[in-house]
Order: C-alpha cells, then sequence, then structure tokens
C-alpha cells in the first residue's frame, strides 16, 4: 500500500523543521523587470510567469517541505496558463516538494470522480491512462455532502493521496453560513465532525488521516477548539501575513509536538524581492521564507517533533 | 449596459420552446465507432472528442437555446482537454447558442476575481486583454460567503453575464450540511435567500436576476417551495432523466408563464445514438432532443410566455 499522503507531508514538514507551505498564486502583475510583451504576448506572458516559478522553487526547494498552487491564478490565463499550471507542479514534484492544488473542486459522483482524477488519480482514454494534473492532495469544498467527498477519499486511498476540506475559511464573511448555528454547533463544526469521518480510514502513523481541514488562521480561537476536539484533522492554514493573521494567532492550530498544521505563504514569498530591495530576488526570498520560518518556530516552541 | 444574462436565457428559451440544456459532459468512453488510438493517443482522442461535441452542437443548435459545458469532463484530460474545453464553449457560444460554464468555482476576494476574469470578464496580461474560458454564466459554490459571490456578480453587473448558485443539489446525500436547520429553516433555503439579495441589482425585464440558484430536480417538493418563495430567482436544474426525476417532478420549478427553469440533460442527449440505433447519430440526438422538449412543454402547460 502507498505511504499516507499526510505522513509524506509531515515528514517533510518535519525534515525541514518548516510548517510553510508556498503558495505559488503568481499574477504576472507580480514579476520583477517585465519586458514590452511582443507579438506573441500569451506565450511571452506564460513564459515569463513559468520562468518566475522556476526560480522561486529552486530558491526555496530547500526551506519549504511544501507548495500550494491556487489554480484560479492559471486558469485566467486560458489554455497557455493552464499549461504553466501543470509544468509548475510537475517542476515542483521533480524538486522533492510536497504539491497541494487549490482547486477547492467539487461535484457529485461521476462527476467527482472526474476531478479526483485529475488531480490524484489517473484518467484512462482508451487504453492508455494518463495524469492530467499530477498532485499530492486537492482542496475541496464540502457542500455537496458525502457524493462530493466520496470519490476524492476513494482516489486518495488507491494513489496515497488526500484532500483539504474547506472548513472554516480565513476571509471576513465566512461566517455567513459557516457560523450559523445547527443543533447548538455552528455548521464549520458539523462539517469538521464530518472531515473527522471521511478520514477515519486514512490515518497514517503520525496520528493524523490524509483528509485534511482548511482553516483560517484569521480565527484563532476557531482553529484552537477545532485543533482539541479532532486530533487527527491535520490543518491547511491561510491567512498568515497578508491577511492580518500572526504567528501568534497561530498556535493553537498545532498540537503539543508542533505538528498538525501548514501555513500558507503566497504574495510575502512572491513579492519578497519588495521587500529586501538590495538582495537579489533568491537571496530576498530565501530572506523572507527563512524569517517566516523562525517566526512560526518561534511561537511553537521552537522545534517539531515527529511523534 | 449590457443586456442582462437572464434576460438573454429566457429569450432564447422563448423563442426556440424549450427549457432544456444541454450538457456537454463528453467521456471518451461515450463516443460511438472509436478507432484505435495510435502513437499520438491524447492529440487523437482529444480530436475525437471535439468532433464529437461539433457534430452534437450542429445537431442541437436548433432546437435547444443553452449549453452547460462540465469542466471536469475536460479538466481530467489535462492541457489538451483544456484546449477542448475551450474550443467547445466558443463554438457553442458561434452557433449561437447560451453557454454556461459548470465549474462550480469558489474562493475569496482577489481569487475568486481570477475565476470570475476567467469565466465571465477578462484578464489583463501587460498591456493586452485576453478571454480565458468566456462563458455567459459560471456555476459557484456558497460555502465561502459574500467574499466568494461579490468577485463574481461585479464581473457579472460589468459585462452582463450571470452566475448559478449551488442551492439544493441533486445528489442523494445533498441534505448532509444543506437540509441541516438553521433557526427553522433549512441551510439551503438560508443560501436561496442570499441568492435573492445577491441579485437584487441584477433583476432583468422579465423579473428574474442574473444570478440564478441550482436546485436538483430530485427534490420536487423543495423545488416548488423555493419557486413559490423567490420569484426572481431562476433555476438551473440538473436530475432529469439519469438520475431519476421526470417531467412531472419538474413543474414546481416552473412559474405561471412556463418560465423560470432551464432543465439539464447530458447522457440523455450524448448517448441518443445508442437509444434509436436505427437512426444516423444527427437524427437520434435530435428526436430525443424533440422528445424532451414536448415532454416538458407538456408538463408545464404547452406553451412558454415571454412574459
Amino acid at each position: 500500500m502507498a505511504k499516507q499522503a499526510m505522513d509524506r507531508l509531515i515528514e517533510a514538514v518535519t525534515e525541514k523543521q518548516n510548517p510553510t507551505i508556498f503558495g505559488i498564486d503568481t499574477r504576472y502583475e507580480y514579476l520583477p523587470n517585465t519586458r514590452p510583451l511582443g507579438e506573441k504576448w500569451i506565450e511571452e506572458g506564460m513564459e515569463e510567469i513559468w520562468a518566475f516559478n522556476r526560480t522561486l522553487i529552486d530558491a526555496l526547494h530547500e526551506i519549504v517541505p511544501a507548495v500550494k498552487v491556487q489554480v484560479a491564478y492559471y486558469e485566467m490565463y486560458g489554455v497557455p496558463g493552464m499549461e504553466v499550471f501543470y509544468k509548475t507542479i510537475r517542476y515542483a514534484k521533480e524538486m522533492g516538494l510536497f504539491v497541494v492544488a487549490d482547486a477547492k473542486r467539487n461535484d457529485i459522483g461521476p462527476t467527482a470522480s472526474a476531478y479526483a482524477s485529475a488531480f490524484l488519480g489517473e484518467t484512462q482514454l482508451g487504453e492508455h491512462t494518463m495524469h492530467a494534473f499530477p498532485s499530492d492532495m486537492v482542496t475541496v469544498n464540502p457542500y455537496l455532502g458525502d457524493d462530493g467527498i466520496v470519490p476524492f477519499t476513494e482516489e486518495a486511498k488507491a494513489h496515497g493521496k488526500g484532500i483539504f476540506v474547506l472548513v472554516k475559511t480565513s476571509n471576513p464573511s465566512s461566517g455567513l453560513f459557516q457560523d450559523l448555528s445547527v443543533e447548538g454547533k455552528p455548521l464549520y463544526y458539523r462539517v469538521a465532525e464530518n472531515v473527522e469521518k471521511w478520514g477515519s480510514e486514512l490515518i497514517g502513523e503520525y496520528g493524523y488521516s490524509s483528509v485534511g481541514a482548511v482553516v483560517g488562521a484569521t480565527y484563532p480561537t476557531q482553529g484552537k477548539q477545532l485543533r482539541d476536539d479532532f486530533p487527527s484533522v491535520y490543518f491547511l492554514v491561510p491567512g498568515y501575513g497578508a491577511q492580518g493573521a500572526t504567528a501568534q494567532d497561530l498556535v493553537g492550530c498545532f498540537d503539543v509536538k508542533g505538528q498538525g498544521a501548514i501555513v500558507n505563504a503566497s504574495r510575502s514569498l512572491l513579492c519578497a524581492y519588495k521587500k529586501h530591495p538590495r538582495e537579489n530576488i533568491v537571496d530576498a526570498t530565501r530572506t523572507e521564507a527563512e524569517n517566516m520560518k523562525q517566526d512560526l518556530l518561534k511561537a511553537i516552541g521552537g522545534r517539531i517533533e515527529r511523534k
């Protein structure tokens, strides 16, 4: 049987002593020193984004354990953008990084299976088999219930992959539905109960399952309660930095060993060159990533233990 | 100001006297008479799917007013699949059809804006502007609240486009979260209240807004209640045929003029050639589409009036 995805992530985090996931949400506007685009402007623009992603993966692959690639920022550039998305996840994987496709996919039955094939499994085409957008994990939206999740957990089980299910998102209006009270508990808590259940057959050797939860750093009290009540559920945590959450806000998302959560950083790393203008782009990105690593490590007690 | 997307859909439905939306969810396995794939098997397979989609759009464009293209079935074939998705929506548009991208996208702030640009608006790339996957409407998942919806409605407002928000989905387990009781009303009803609100500035001349709702035909009682309580919310209705709902189950989703809902048919049309083996593929598909049209028309009283 394939190793559990979450075990692989936990080992990578422990080895690098860094619970940071680098969010490769590259917009053309973020690139430094772009030249005017010529006649083949789409190809040229995509080539520049791809080169930038490569540079940053090269800069960070020894510091961070994982990347999260937000599909929206590639889909908005159409088919050529999706080609860059594909090349980026493949390259990150080649460089030894754990890859999360942030796609928030959701559908039912055979359609959910098609998405699961695209990101976690394989697609049959006649006699042949292809891997559309091969990732270690994909983010999934729970609104459709079991029919929207089980096709993903089945694929995860078969291929040693996993999913992160949206539970409590980091945005200001996440409460509109997620905080609605359902028999004394907020909806997001009911979702978390199901996340625990969906992952019950995918628990790895460190006690965490390969069905994790997205929990925004901007809601520290809720994060702490979810951490305490769902010890087998690993968190993907957006909201640090640009969205305003500090390392201190995140502490409650981690367990006593410093495990249980990985914290996303996108813009702060993509645009580190602006914050450290006296360094070249590689050094600037590494400086920023090292600063974040130390900031997180300090907050969670200085050391991450495997178990 | 651009015409409201929902007005364009209502006019097309009325003109063709047909509340059917053709779901182009093509899997390679659905194709008739496929030849063994050669060395360039991905390209050959995609070429066959694209040719099949063209044949069916040619067959149906005078019968149905709209198509719904499910992104999952193209994404599972990777970048070459997304190229077929792009060509399919462009061709459907060229043939005068109203195009709904069934993508169920969801994210927050700038990321939701990136998705909205991809499907409804335009993407800036340096000095240039591109249209990634140009559609009339896109399906959206509401779990993230206002921050996940407003970027889409803003883009819809600017470009005469629209969205269908998941409210009560057609699958057996849709109730896991959607039916949870929130202060005396199920969650899906609370979502519908917000759908009405999100669409309040996008109401067209026939009284429906360009923010519609996905309401499964498999839940006729709920569909009827939503129709009665939210007269400005137009429904996209999956579940007819393959998922077991009959025309009679759908009646409650329509208003007294026979407006207010469009009913999806995917597999029954894609695989009509299997059901009518004595006809060629074009005739078989038309026969099936005409049968469905008559079935729906009869159930809703024989005639669709514009207002």
